[in-house]
């Protein structure tokens, strides 16, 4: 382990959130705020003062291994939302430290599970810096590091691995820092036309930032009590559901659409597969809601939001899902657990895995039936690789153990069952809403603070992809030598 | 495909069954019934008939392979179950058809899912036949035609390997037939320690070998309403724990005990996983509902009771945990998907599949954390093949997309969230007693003529491990050639 290159690195990134705070800091000084503005410099202060002491002893030799890549990336993680939660505690807004640390950990996993009851009467700076955790969060911190801050190519790479979300890791260009950067830019100019486009419908420019903020990390934090549902307004529910579904998207096929190879995203089965399921999901909730709701034309509305919500693993709410026939609840269940598509900034087991899955159960089928005989998994008309495949296989292992566990600590609390699976998969799938009192019109705040630490801790994991948050507490990751 | 072959081999199985209903025939005769001795000869008759006429076409070769093994057990299956219902049905005991299927499904397949809402009002000889099919269905009836009709060496194997739970199937001995008569002389000296203990108890003779039968296949019907809770017998439950826990266990074990190779079972990891999860759960549920009980003692009777019954998938009760607080319930939903060894009567995932799972899930983080180096996966000390590892994680895989299918059916029904999820996974896992209306004291008469079928499905699927039931319904393997 190289220890003083994983400080360095994470002191970088609490530079980098210093720099990020001054945007809140600025809206504070806009709305006049009084308090605010104080908690963010001394925030501020702090992180830059930590972040420049963590980097003064250089590393001996600037090499890093795929160990130090999820090191630095589970340590960053943790220590950006205990700082990110500093303003909420400073201002009273959030008074428990636990509460406001699982807040600002939704934030930045983008879950959007928040235990705040009364949103609204939140200073502005405070509800904007908890709408740009989501933003910062979907695309990663250290992305944000690796476009922007000089880096040699062979940490950023291990880095980047680590915390993009999906089995495959390509990169679009050979520098990773190329890379990032190209991301941040699709990232950024999406935003700014989901933005224009809210507040051109009327909704408020303070509410079009957040919300925007909001989808594009597929958060799911609103600056309203009523999510979405408070604007009323069916311009702005497409608008945001179109905008959902477009940031749970592959990111890579937006750089393909700018390299104008139209075919290949045309093609790829991943996102025919992520648009056949909210397809097929929309049509069944529809058709299942359509009697609550007298017409048809209102249920396909409440359906298509909340299955992009869900899906995408943003979690805004338009209506609330858990007073729908059992049917329409169990598929957002099964979304639940599907997630997004690998490389977006949506969360979730994700759509190639799941495709993967399919497959590969498929292909044993046919092996069972043919005898010996292999079967190979194809994807977009190419073979998978054994290991790849097995690597999928096995994140669902890891996935389903950690499942139960969480289930087993959430149910320490005083909880119903559905309640319980709720809370694990909405948190480890950064999705937000759940069931039961952590229903889209409830929320977390009725957990006890053990309830809250592990599903941080599950929101942690599920961004990172498991891994990262597990290699910290392995002790054979921090030998010395290899 | 061999059709021809797979013909007379499902006639044999006929004529097996036929054979077999001559058991609860005497029973009839000595509690001088009036109808069932009637009823029990025409389903005899019946299947003698028609297994007959399925055998005259003698075959013009015997050579089978994988995919006649499974379409054999799994239309098997199918039709003994079918004819299996009619003395139910013809006596009134079931007038519904498809609940008399569900019922004798559920038999065979060693679930134990009732949809008899009073049991005891039922004549003696159909409740001895129920409790019958479980021992059939524990060890496998084509395992019974394999240990005692005529065969050659190629097909057995196949077809044992078809019904034989468990991801690796070796042979005891190199000879099928032997094989299957060694499995089959354990299992019958098991049951009948086990009836001699309980009637040495002062249980009723009848009630004992019922009794034991539902034991021996890790079934669960009981002959009396309130399951084996309505003896009220610490002895009786400690007895029946300690075989449902013995039938729970790999029976190569036994083997090798008969072998005097006592140093492979102690070290079985197998046994040693299995026996570590019993401890762990009883010890926590204990815990967990001593404050219910007001003593440690009674939690403890109940505790292990419930976690023997459940994690060897018999599904007996002595106490409606559905009351329990919401950690025991959890514990037992974890229970419901392990299930018991593999190549024992018990159904479920297997220990021995969890077991490669974390292995796999273990040795895929030490893989992230020392960059591409494979880790191999190693299972009593040997390391086991990268094929192997696949199939079992490709099984969880199909499991898991079995579990939410089945629970998009179920939901076609009037239930909620914890009846769906319980009727599913006690299905799929053979166990018996889910959740809410579908708990110990409850039953599954309250689902609808859909959820039945769909849950017959998914009993059948679970008994013989998914793949024969799908080979059954994949076109290309009725193909002529290959």
């Amino acid at each position: 382990m190289n220890y003083r290159m994983v400080c360095s690195t994470v002191g970088k990134m609490l530079i980098a959130e210093a720099l990020l705070l001054l945007l809140p800091l600025a809206v504070a000084f806009y709305y006049q705020e009084t308090g605010t503005p104080l908690a963010f410099c001394i925030t501020a202060a702090l992180l830059l003062v930590i972040g420049l002491l963590m980097g003064v002893k250089k590393p001996r030799h600037r090499r890093i291994y795929a160990r130090e890549g999820f090191v630095i990336v589970a340590i960053s993680w943790l220590i950006i939302s205990a700082f990110g939660a500093l303003p909420f505690i400073f201002m009273d807004a959030i008074p428990n430290p636990i509460d406001a640390f699982f807040e600002v950990v939704s934030g930045f996993t983008t879950t959007g599970a928040t235990i705040l009851t009364e949103i609204e009467s939140v200073p502005k700076s405070l509800l904007f810096w908890r709408s740009f955790t989501h933003w910062i969060g979907g695309m990663g911190i250290l992305m944000f590091v690796l476009a922007f801050l000089p880096q040699h190519e062979n940490q950023s790479a291990f880095i980047m691995r680590a915390e993009v979300p999906g089995p495959s890791k390509g990169k679009l260009v050979s520098k990773t820092m190329i890379t990032a950067r190209i991301l941040y830019g699709i990232y950024f100019f999406l935003t700014i036309l989901e933005i224009i486009f809210l507040w051109a419908g009327g909704m408020p420019f303070f509410d079009s930032v957040t919300t925007a903020f909001a989808t594009a990390g597929t958060g799911g934090f609103s600056v309203r009590n009523a999510s979405i549902g408070a604007y009323n307004s069916l311009y702005a529910e497409v608008v945001i559901s179109i905008f959902m579904l477009a940031f749970g998207v592959n990111f890579n096929l937006y750089f393909l659409l700018l390299m104008r190879q139209f075919g290949r995203v045309f093609k790829s089965e991943e996102l025919r597969w992520y648009i056949g399921t909210v397809v097929f999901s929309v049509a069944v909730i529809t058709v299942n809601i359509a009697p609550l709701y007298g017409n048809f034309a209102t249920a396909l509305r409440y359906a298509g939001f909340q299955v992009s919500s869900i899906i995408t693993t943003t979690g805004f709410g338009t209506a609330d899902y858990t007073q729908w026939p059992i049917l329409s609840q169990m598929v957002l269940l099964a979304l639940f657990c599907i997630g997004a598509c690998a490389g977006s900034t949506g969360g979730g087991f994700k759509i190639e895995r799941m495709m993967v899955l399919c497959k590969a159960a498929r292909s044993q089928l046919k092996r069972a039936i043919n005898g010996r005989e292999v079967v190979a998994v194809k994807v977009d008309g190419k073979p998978l690789d054994a290991k790849y495949v097995h690597g999928v296989l096995a994140y669902l292992g890891f996935y389903v153990i950690i499942v139960f566990v969480g289930l087993f600590l959430i149910c320490l609390d005083d909880v119903d069952m559905p309640e319980a699976i709720g809370a694990v998969l909405t948190c480890f799938n950064n999705i937000g809403p759940a069931f039961g009192r952590l229903s889209p019109v409830g929320n977390f705040s009725v957990l006890s603070p053990v309830s809250k630490l592990v599903l941080s801790f599950l929101m942690l994991a599920g961004r990172l992809e498991i891994y990262p948050m597990f290699v910290v507490f392995y002790y054979k990751a921090w030998k010395r030598k290899n």
